[in-house]
């Protein structure tokens, strides 16, 4: 499109741009107010710059003249020669803040909007934000604040102010507007208005959008189960699977080689079985599909394929998409560790798992043994356990959008095909959304690549999108083991230092002491004790000066109290750890058992009690 | 200084100012070539941008004659009525890439230069890089490449190349220049050369430089020592020195209340005590001066004081240092932890320490104390500990100057007051020096400040200066306890998952493997490996595969492997572990154990064998 059709174009969405006047190549250029711009109009060139097509600050119909001459000289020194309908624009010139405006198609998030600073910074600073199509006003203001130049809306700039709703304004205009890929740089802004003035456009057949977003609630709901390709041999998964369904009347197994197996029959075929809601299948690749499709007069509604060797083998795994629409089935996998549901536990990890609070839905089954491994150690129990596998069916989107609990969900992504759900169920989330993205450098993104078959995608544009729509970024995976939402801290501690290098990692959740408080705290500790949150209670501090400042401090109304020990020459850390077995609060307290030796029976009598503590500041706030 | 005045000083300097003309205030204005800027110069007009005082792109004597008037309306509307001693500078206008180069004055680091983008972009991006006034051609080059814009000068930008050499020109120039505070803005850069453009500047006294480094070997080499203060008390620390000195024939034990201790004689004064280089003081605050001035007879070098009550409660230590200079020895301290010195465990921490490759050198005891008790557990030995306490006299730039030894030195961080010596000191390293700095937001400065008294400063400065001179900065503070300097790693893991997690904390540090390699690999692993670094060989992985690819990837010249162990279905945690204690390998493993209840025994098996390992990956690779 050229740039004068660009302009109309746009002017039609409402999307303002400049005065302007087209003129043919040999006709008479004439403007008014001076000073203006001229640009030559040519479908062969794309970047007018570059070629030295475009003269700025033009102050007379003389210059302007001038102007095309030199204008002319510069495209015939780069082999451009201009025909007949080519032709020039003359524009006013615009002063302003100069700002960028984009729109791109991604292939997970599909449409998504720029913004950031404009001109050559767009380059050098590469200072700019990623909006979602579908967002609304709040979720645009979050990610412009999120930019450097955005500050301008909220601080002005050298004693102006600038109207954010300008920018919100265009943004919208760019979310209705039919294209899948247009720049605009710079926009000029300034106190009164913005004027787009110059812009590229490819403007074509958009490109298809993706699966609607479907509700499955009856994952989440297994009763009536059943294992497909039970075994007796240990080292098999489906003897994992039967065993840590062994004590589940509601589990049947089937295999046709065997008839018991942990005392329970077991089923020949799969039309033997009783009505079930969900299946979980441990066969091989070959026998999937005719499986399923036995399964279906059973009103199945889950189907779990734990089975691996398809995508991430560079097998095609599209049939389980169209077997799962036509049938109206939701299947897991392939490629997982299976799914755990309020205490049953349809997977090949750990058994004896702890009913608990956290939800994790995670691309990586090596991850969710692990983190259910740390869990069994650390008495943290599960709500949810899903292990996605590779998605064929069943993502993320329609995990979050259909989880009806209570909860935090957290999720372990390495790369998504449907962006734009997940973006779409976060929005309607009742409970935080957690994620950890892996794949933020090349290596790792080839390392995801190997493991998965996934493209990670773009980390920031990923991780931009998921935090305006409402989603907390994890920097630390070991965040997605807890299930704690807290907007306020309180850190008591015996260790300065420790306090000081917690403070840098969750500075803007510090509980602010009152006049009050302070005083109250004062009561009970050394003069020179810190009068501040970190309460700093110094390090000749025993359970007794612990106790005395934990009970006052619970009734400040932190969210957590993080309780910080340290070994020193006085602390008496068994005693010390007590506390958190024997005393009942309001308020949650987290102890930090930081060290080693000195530490090992305080946190063994933790674990006996099944208190939640931490070994290391990082851990601690790694929810945060 | 008025415009014209600075433009001749800094010209007198060598550096690069426009051609300028000064016009009196009511003279005629002519100039050549158009176009030009016409600026007020006044003294009592600072920021001329502000007041209306510049014009821009005047391209005649006619333009230039309405400019004026134009400016002098605008000052009048901001009530500024020009003097006769006022005039004009006209100056050519300067087209090119806006730079920012300053100088201040800060009270750790003195004199420190700043470049940077400029114009607006120094207000709104803060794109700055620090670099100290000492720093050498390659530190200032490394400086700059940190800022986004100093990519121009390796990428170039829009088809134009730019030198790196016209910035290190000018940085030198001002390193030179006898200024405390300075602000260039813009400085003009083209592909020839650049001008500065606009400049202010503060010329007055300059501050006095702080005092020399000076150099104490001696303190790294305790023989005869002495503990001033011990006690038969096991709550006094003074108890806890003379346990962990008990067995040390040459140390000697001073009170005047008690014979003997722990089976040593017990000294009653000072004076008795024969030649020592090395004592350790705790005693009341009021008796240090005293026994200090008692300790010089007796050839005392290194005096660590532990005693408290100083700085940190608003006490004068200053005649500590008074002390250190008049009798030329070394004050460690006061309120601190003590020294640790190749087996010579003078502190109050841990007893039994394990000799070893570590040196910590840290402004908190209480971080020493976690260390230290944390290294017990993990069989982890140290070379030296400091803990420096308020440096009242040895600081960390001493500490690293006078260190001569083999290993990676360890510092942790508040504040310091004396940066410019720990600059100088890191120039001249042998080994790498890392930095573990608290205190980057507000909130952990204040909570920093009310624990030690010292002030924070600026983080973003302090690390900037410290990594151009040569230093690492360390994000995680379990760094601080390993000695390890890794250039090239290979991963070794049975989770796609968590080498990708690994992969985006070290990707600059990931081996890249060769095709021989991979071909040798492929002869032992299953068809589907990752055929890359990490080496994912497959969650089936037993330890035949684990020692299999091990023994492989010993001879491909990484500096460690990283082998990591997830609890999978197949994986025998205790036989991997095992691989590590009864095998010899070239290279540096680290076994890192991911998970809880199945890795309990394999860390114990590791444990007792004394391997350093894992348990998260942040923290195995917190000192990279």
């Amino acid at each position: 499109m050229q740039e004068n059709e660009l302009y109309q174009w746009l002017a039609g969405y409402g999307i303002p741009v400049p005065d302007y006047k087209f003129f043919p190549l040999h006709g008479e250029l004439i403007s008014e107010p001076y000073p203006v711009a001229l640009k030559i109009v040519s479908p062969g060139i794309v970047h007018k710059t570059e070629v030295g097509g475009v003269a700025l600050n033009l102050d007379s119909p003389q210059e302007l003249e001038k102007a095309r001459e030199r204008i002319l000289a510069n495209l015939h020194s780069h082999g451009i020669i201009p025909g007949e309908g080519d032709g020039w624009i003359v524009t006013r010139m615009y002063e302003g803040i100069e700002l960028f405006f984009g729109v791109t198609w991604d292939p997970a998030f599909e449409k998504v909007i720029l913004f950031g600073a404009g001109g050559t910074r767009v380059e050098i600073d590469r200072d700019i934000c990623y909006i979602d199509s579908e967002a609304g006003e709040e979720e645009i203001k979050h990610a412009i604040s999120r930019t450097r130049i955005g500050r301008i809306f909220t601080d002005g700039f050298r004693g102006k102010k600038y109207d954010i709703r300008l920018v919100v304004d265009l943004v919208q205009k760019l979310q209705r507007l039919e294209v899948s890929e247009l720049d605009c740089n710079p926009v000029m802004l300034t106190e009164n208005g913005l004027v787009v003035v110059d812009a590229r456009a490819r403007v074509g057949d958009l490109p298809l959008p993706g699966r609607p977003l479907k509700h499955i609630p009856a994952l989440f709901q297994p009763v009536h189960t059943a294992i497909i390709g039970v075994s007796g041999h240990t080292e098999k998964v489906g003897y994992a699977l039967a065993k840590n369904n062994a004590g589940d009347p509601d589990c049947c197994y089937v295999n046709p080689h065997l008839d018991t197996l942990f005392n329970k029959k077991v089923f020949a075929r799969i039309e033997d079985l009783p009505e079930i809601d969900t299946a979980v299948l441990c066969i091989p690749p070959g026998a999937l599909q005719d499986s399923i499709e036995r399964l279906i007069p059973k009103k199945v509604k889950n189907i779990v394929i734990i089975t691996a060797g398809f995508r991430e083998a560079g097998r095609d795994e599209r049939f389980l998409q169209e077997l799962a629409d036509r049938y109206g089935v939701n299947i897991i996998g392939p490629n997982c560790l299976g799914i755990y549901m309020k205490g049953k536990n349809l997977t090949f990890g750990p058994e004896s798992m702890k009913n608990g609070e956290v939800n994790l839905f995670s691309q990586s089954g090596a991850i969710v043994a692990e983190l259910m491994d740390k869990a069994l150690y650390r008495n943290i129990g599960f709500e949810n356990i899903v292990s996605t596998g590779n998605m064929a069916d069943v993502d993320f989107g329609n995990l979050v959008y259909s989880y009806q609990g209570m909860h935090a969900i957290n999720l372990y992504i390495e790369g998504v095909s449907n962006g734009k759900n997940l973006l779409r169920a976060i929005r309607q989330r009742k409970v935080p959304v957690r994620v950890f993205k892996a794949g933020r450098t090349e290596a790792a993104k080839k390392a995801a690549f190997s493991h998965t078959g996934n493209l990670a995608g773009n980390y920031e544009l990923f991780t931009g999108l998921m935090e305006s729509a409402g989603a907390q970024i994890l920097r630390d995976i070991n965040g997605l083991l807890y299930p704690y939402d807290l907007k306020k801290v309180l850190i008591v501690t015996n260790a300065g230092g420790a306090g000081t290098v917690m403070s840098d990692l969750i500075s803007d959740k510090l509980l602010t002491l009152s006049g009050e408080q302070v005083d109250e705290l004062g009561k009970v500790l050394p003069h020179h004790w810190s009068k501040n949150n970190p309460i700093d209670i110094i390090g000749d501090a025993t359970h007794e000066r612990y106790l005395k400042v934990l009970e006052i401090a619970d009734r400040f109304g932190a969210d957590a109290i993080y309780v910080l020990v340290t070994p020193q020459f006085m602390t008496d850390t068994e005693d010390i750890s007590r506390i958190f077995v024997d005393h009942a609060f309001h308020t949650q307290l987290f102890p930090v058992l930081l060290g080693g030796v000195k530490m090992e029976a305080a946190r063994c009598i933790l674990r006996k009690a099944g208190v939640t503590y931490f070994e290391e500041l990082t851990e601690a706030v790694s929810f945060l």
